[in-house]
């Protein structure tokens, strides 16, 4: 389980420590996810990544991806916690409705985008 | 609470039934973070969002935000089942280590990078 | 004038001695010129750049914006010289199109999508 | 060779013609080079783009793809013109330091960072 509603808990005394709050807007958050996404990203730049995830296994590189996927996270939590998201919510209706956009007929083995 | 332990069952049940797995390696999932965090923020490009949090309660942006939500936190599980990554153990070391990158006294009303 | 050409050309060279041709496919650099993106967009994260062009005077954060800016523009120029686009030619029709995605009449000071 | 002053004018114009420089600030430009570069990366989110460019030479992915990197060149001119940053003058300057950075006996063959 992620225990989100702690994590926002703690994210909310955090900021609200080093007077933060302000520039927690919609704006700043997202551009938040975007910049720590991409760190990510950067990871798997070139060659890195693209066959397996035996790949991620080395502990210098898997250390690199936690400290990113944290960061991605937690700016993820602190923005629904903010917008008064349900994270669990929408997530368990994304996946019904993906369920319904990529029927496995039509999908199955198949990379190309619903409207493709 | 978020049961990413489901979601991630969840997911695991879509690729295969679609035979996906092949396409979820490292780099493609952590492309499509890239891809989803940049459609949130493209619901921010321009003014919106700039100011606060009432500007989201609007119904049509507020259900785009959680579509968005959505995408980035099932891809983030996805990820992170594929990698055999614990979420909420990473987030409380990243908070942990966060408070000691930007301990109160030094950053309270700064948005400064700790090495600016 | 960017003179592309003459910068693929050393794009070209630089690439060759290195033996890094094979790591420059249309993914990987599609995939740089967004990682090189989110560097720029970093630099205003938080406040930063919100207001207008003044700020981004100051010669230290000038210095940092020139960085990015040009790790975008020559990832921009190697993926057109790889894929044979004339960047050009695109970018006039592009100005032509949204002209008419966006007729003044129906857009003044309105930053909506042309979708919305 | 990219005309930019012609295209940083035409640019000018469209937007003055639409009261738009109000939106234009350092922060709303550097996020929709974001949001253009990751509509380029989705072109390649999953399988494709991985070999080779020939794999983009199909007639409907290379029109898109010319529709992106032309969105993406679009807002760099528009930001450089914007800040006064000349764009040719800090190519070269950048593929000088990156030859520096990038010593072909160090890094021939190698995809690693500079710094890994």
């Amino acid at each position: 389980m992620i225990d989100n509603q702690q994590l926002a808990m703690a994210l909310r005394s955090f900021a609200a420590e080093r007077d933060w709050d302000q520039f927690h807007t919609p704006k700043n958050l997202a551009t938040s996810i975007s910049v720590e996404a991409a760190e990510l990203l950067e990871l798997f730049q070139w060659s890195r990544g693209q066959k397996g995830w035996d790949e991620v296994a080395d502990p210098s590189i898997r250390a690199k991806i936690e400290e990113e996927l944290a960061d991605i996270l937690l700016y993820l939590i602190r923005f629904a916690d903010k917008a008064g998201i349900d994270l669990e919510a929408i997530d368990e209706r994304k996946i019904a409705s993906n369920a319904m956009k990529y029927p496995s007929e039509k999908f199955r083995g198949s990379d190309r985008k619903y409207d493709e």
